[in-house]
């Protein structure tokens, strides 16, 4: 059922599709190899496509298209990729028109200005510097909620710009139950001796990591035809259009674990990317349905296949082979002992699987408070401490490594920002336990290396249907079931088990 | 002086650089990593960017603002940044409004027809399928040079879209009397016995040839804080903007000379466009001022300076540094006559300095035949034949290696195409001149290796003006002199007189 409404609809969702994918690929070649002397013109540049596309998509004749095609839709095929696209269309419009247009230019200023501050505050160790101005952003924060609409929770909002369709009532008791059980588990595991992970530190040279996870890139499933592997100072995963799904890395001489598994993490969102079915190209559909969901393939992939001892069983030999002076007289056990180091540690994006989200819920928690009014920005630096030594056992000597660690809430909103980490964990082992169950050949096949019978069921029933569901929508179609902490504890207490006495 | 109209219009061209800027990075990124998946995509965002940039500029806005200003600049200072801007960019306007948009559109579908069909034809040195299409170009190149309006010589007006300023009547007599002077140069060349370039041949590892050619490029001072170096097919220099001018070069494992006077040669063409004043920036005079003048630049560089004896008298020992076993035992003066070989052949690129031109001026005397209609385009695999065995000696086998050998006339317009190879060439020596004669600490400074006067020479009397003025006032002011073949034929026979008996 189309109209021709329908098209003019799809022509201009095409062009601002292509309109976004030249900001992508501004975006990385800055990240990755653009020359200092390019920053000033790429900051024009790229404020230059973000405006193009914000007003074409904002433009009064997609409203007036948008209205005539909800009248029409009501008569088609609910479930058709045509009134797929007018739903999800309508809703981004919607909130792309919302906010006017000199709040969104008010705070993409304050938060640049206040990302700077941040930049320099950091390593002073600074938190006075950010105090006022994260008051702000907490203002704006607050005021952008008020823009989307009212949410049960202040957060709903901020929650669903990411998470769409989850809302504080549904993640606040999800994340008591993961911490009354994550609590003690670490409290057991780091009782114990802990892992030696000094094989880990080499040095090895940084050329030959990345040679060698780009191999495991493609033993995953990885098309490098459609995509490639650079370096930038933060891992990330870029999707210009379906042809064109590209990653970075980084690496460490004196840590092997950096560079093997960021790139293994970035493999699981561009799988997800490229699997996305190629008949909503050109559409707001075409792309993974959240954060959550995003990060529960990135996790799936780095963690449950890439950390287990099946995986290494059969790359271990050759990982040895790429560094023999460093991990020849390394047995596989120890290897995969250190890869999978339990401790009480400060900063979110080194910590382990088991102590992660403990990280997370804290934060999830003050942005929270901080939203309700039950906490002031001028006592957060205090209650982030309180809440490590009570969650983590252990406490930041100094903001840098504290309150300051993470660049969120200096450039973006307070709200919204962190959940999607520990909803992808959480995730990535009910995706998977619904896999195993779903096609038996996928275990198997794991144990001799072959990673298609999982990417395939993985691309047939999850990414396949980029933004066509929401997050629980999605997840429920794939394993049948809402969110639940259970497969989670389930792979956790049945891998760690296995490695402590727990 | 400033109006309010001149800086609406400043506005306008800020943006329209910009535009171009991104438009440069789309093909720079296509050309060097852009996976292959990448291409349909490609495609389509590069005609978005193109159609952008065109409709901005030639916007009734535009033309309204230009009308305004031609009368208030009488009142300018003529030589002023202001009146400059006015004058090139109203040139500019008419240039692009005179052809109406459906030609354009037609004349690149059909270049691009005609691109596709050469990749094929050329390989399979099927001339006879290119005829229809080449007919067609000929007819559209005559069809251009219409729209554009009248010259004296109906090329002359794609010849003026290259090289503005330039005509039929000025090149012709200027290409004869250099003909006439090198191919009795070559024959005495040729007469004797041929350097020996075996030691050119390797194998030499790629990735340190470009490490070499790259300190090179560093050391004649091409700022790699604005720009840095990739690999391409084809080796390019692509400006985005003051802060970022980048180029790429290939290279071969069989043939030390591709990778190094490739680089230098961008390099030249590199240090021009960082060299652009930037008070020019955000303006269409942010740029070298035609293919002519550019390709003087790219030739001194790689030429005049690369292929010097004084060059490899520093960085000779450097080379064989680099490459013991290959070079450790090759005399400087057998890798300097090697660099330097004179030979008969049948291709273009690969053609050394003295032959070089000989190439260009059949190609431009071709040109000239078919649109003046004296030659079908039916007959000029044979034209060529004849054209190669009277100037150079030698006629190609085949037409793969004859008439097909250049993509130009392929995927542009016959007509105005080549003639800058042979301009930039003759202007190289000329220029080289006036600066030894203006700055005499020049010549010692580069017999020491030292490049900075030589490059600061150029950068102030010639790259700092960008395009404020065309191509032949742009040489008057640097070298006080109209275009002239006798400083390049006092070069040559000054280099190859003492390289071979003359």
């Amino acid at each position: 059922m189309t109209t021709s409404e329908y098209q003019q609809l799809r022509q201009v969702l095409a062009e601002i599709s292509d309109i976004n994918a030249i900001g992508a690929l501004l975006n990385y070649d800055q990240s990755t190899i653009m020359p200092t002397g390019g920053a000033e013109g790429r900051g024009r540049q790229m404020a230059l496509i973000s405006r193009m596309s914000h007003e074409k998509f904002t433009a009064p004749q997609v409203g007036h298209l948008l209205e005539q095609l909800q009248k029409q839709v009501e008569h088609w095929d609910q479930a058709s990729l045509e009134a797929t696209v007018v739903r999800v269309t309508a809703k981004d419009y919607t909130q792309a028109t919302q906010v006017p247009g000199e709040f969104v230019s008010a705070f993409t200023e304050h938060a640049n200005t206040s990302y700077m501050a941040w930049a320099e505050a950091r390593p002073a160790n600074d938190f006075a510097r950010m105090v006022p101005l994260l008051e702000k952003t907490l203002d704006m924060s607050r005021q952008l909620s008020a823009y989307y609409g009212a949410g049960a929770h202040i957060a709903d909002p901020l929650i669903d710009m990411a998470d769409s369709g989850m809302t504080v009532a549904a993640l606040r008791p999800l994340f008591a139950t993961l911490r009354a059980g994550l609590v003690p588990m670490v409290d057991a595991i780091c009782a114990q001796t802990p892992a030696d992970d000094a094989c880990l530190r080499g040095p090895f040279p940084v050329r030959e990591q990345i040679d060698f996870a780009t191999q495991l890139a493609a033993a995953i499933g990885y098309d490098t035809n459609r995509g490639r592997l650079d370096t930038s100072p933060h891992p990330f995963c870029s999707r210009l259009h379906y042809g064109d799904v590209r990653m970075t890395t980084r690496a460490r001489e004196d840590d092997l674990g950096d560079a093997i598994f960021s790139v293994i993490h970035e493999t699981g969102h561009a799988v997800y990317e490229q699997g996305v079915a190629f008949e909503l190209e050109g559409t707001p559909l075409a792309s993974g349905t959240s954060s959550g969901v995003h990060e529960s393939q990135s996790r799936l992939w780095e963690n449950i296949v890439g950390r287990s001892r099946g995986f290494w069983e059969i790359h271990y030999p050759r990982l040895q082979a790429a560094f023999p002076t460093q991990l020849g007289a390394v047995s596989l056990d120890t290897f995969y002992r250190a890869i999978n180091k339990v401790s009480r540690s400060l900063i979110r994006t080194d910590a382990d699987e088991v102590t992660y989200n403990l990280h997370v819920i804290i934060r999830f928690e003050l942005e929270l408070a901080l939203l309700e009014g039950s906490l002031a920005v001028k006592d957060l630096a205090e209650a982030w401490r309180a809440r490590y030594t009570s969650d983590l056992g252990i406490a930041p000597a100094d903001n840098r490594d504290g309150v300051l660690q993470d660049v969120h809430w200096y450039a973006g909103t307070i709200g919204g920002a962190f959940q999607g980490y520990t909803i992808g964990n959480v995730m990535s082992a009910q995706i998977y336990e619904a896999a195993l169950a779903g096609d038996t050949t996928i275990a198997p096949a794991l144990a001799q290396g072959n990673y298609a019978p999982l990417l395939g069921w993985l691309q047939h029933h999850l990414y396949a249907t980029g933004r066509r569901y929401d997050a629980p929508t999605t997840l429920h179609r794939v394993t049948g079931s809402s969110l639940s902490v259970e497969p989670y504890f389930r792979y956790l207490k049945a891998k760690y088990g296995q490695l402590y006495q727990l």
